[in-house]
């Protein structure tokens, strides 16, 4: 599935001002479902019977919005999303949805989650949208550059420079799924070599890295539609995403993304070994 | 120095809306040291030998600049602040001053941190604020309500009604603080029972406990300026906070805050026996 661009055109050969401008109407579409009902008494369901994964209304309908704004205007294009069935397509483009990235930040009543869209070309993620509704975040990867939007402002962001683990500001959203997915280790290996450790972002941890606030960012076990939208935001910031295997991220699974090559290695390295 | 103030004036018999005035006020004045470097390139400082505790230059001059505000109306109180030397005073009146509660939040990118302003009356806090200045939201506590402002949004907040462990939504800075404190096993137990359970959140917790979309709080080891100017906030939203031995927490030290006295009842004991 997952391809190489640097021998094609980019985007399908599309015009990039056209995708942009279906990201951010998409995701204003999403903001319409979403920002309503964020703090607001909410019926949550139980997505898993063994489990506590709560799933809005909000995110429902804000899926259903942004496929029914895609749809209108690439109507051969295929579409993934959490809540709802694959639309599939013979057509190398597809556009991969997460409509409320850290559902469990969001009926907590925390702004870190986030609406993330991707434009996929065969397999690889070549565009891609994190809007965090509430503060009026908007982070942009398209190809060539990464882009941070809050009302007037608009700010092409880099990741930091650095390097070594000891600098490194770690993040991920929660420490107890390295425990529930046998990672414990290589985690706790990782986290016992960096700066300092912060928890509970979600998908805003990618952003802040994007932005260089935030140096390394680990997580196992994720879904395509978590990780997918975010890689054209990470790489086009300089960063480095893959998966622990050193393998692209689109699919999922466990992931990592630094904020040099030189950080991603030495991290990588700590992973195998521990 | 906790004193109860059932029998008596409430505020010293100071006018509720010149302390409401003193706390917005300082609070502006500190957002205008604090904004300006949030997300911009930071001297970090080194402020413990043995470890990471990063003092910003914002952490500073927004405490000067409260400092100073809160002197200019009420030369004869007391003053105790997180950066520089307490202001003693034989006044009963005293005010407590984090300027950036969540120092690491702040130099990570993450708009969870706040600016803690409380008034305190014989070591009880009576009135307290936390300004959140990205996300433009203010939370009040007064005698007798806890208000909500963003913009031109004004709501009065209630904690939630949740009175049992199993549908509680608990909240921790970061679980290695329990580590770091000899507490784990109580914190195990405690998390072990609840719906579930998120990180990240410094201050930002307890105001979202005061509106309702978090149940539970614990935190080891705090600071008098990291609780004393939330007390308020979460004592007039309907919520219960105090010291694991159920003690007063302005002094800081275990403590726990708790949508209702049921649950904080229940998450007590299980502290208890872990």
């Amino acid at each position: 599935m997952t391809g190489t661009n640097s021998a094609r055109t980019p985007l399908a050969g599309l015009a990039p001002a056209q995708i942009l401008e279906t990201l951010l109407l998409a995701a204003d579409a999403a903001a319409r479902e979403t920002l309503p009902r964020f703090r607001s008494p909410l019926a949550v369901e139980n997505k898993l019977a063994d489990g506590f994964d709560p799933v809005t209304e909000a995110d429902k309908q804000a899926e259903i919005a942004v496929r029914a704004l895609i749809s209108s205007r690439y109507p051969d294009h295929g579409l993934i999303g959490e809540e709802w069935d694959p639309k599939l397509s013979d057509n190398p483009c597809q556009w991969i949805i997460d409509p409320i990235d850290g559902t469990r930040a969001f009926i907590s009543g925390v702004p870190v989650w986030g609406t993330l869209i991707g434009f996929m070309v065969n397999g690889a993620a070549e565009a891609g949208l994190m809007a965090q509704p509430f503060t009026g975040e908007t982070y942009l990867g398209l190809p060539g550059r990464t882009v941070y939007r809050r009302g007037e402002e608009e700010i092409v962001l880099r990741t930091s420079a650095v390097t070594d683990l000891e600098r490194a500001k770690l993040s991920t959203t929660t420490p107890d799924l390295f425990v529930q997915t046998g990672t414990e280790r290589p985690w706790n290996a990782l986290r016992s070599r960096v700066l300092q450790t912060r928890y509970g972002l979600d998908c805003y941890a990618y952003c802040l890295l994007a932005a260089g606030y935030i140096d390394l960012v680990v997580e196992p076990g994720l879904k395509n539609v978590d990780i997918a939208p975010l890689v054209p935001i990470i790489t086009n910031a300089g960063g480095v995403v893959t998966t622990w295997d050193g393998g692209a991220p689109e699919e999922g699974g466990n992931c990592i993304a630094a904020a040099t090559p030189e950080l991603h290695a030495a991290a990588m390295a700590v992973l195998r070994a521990g």
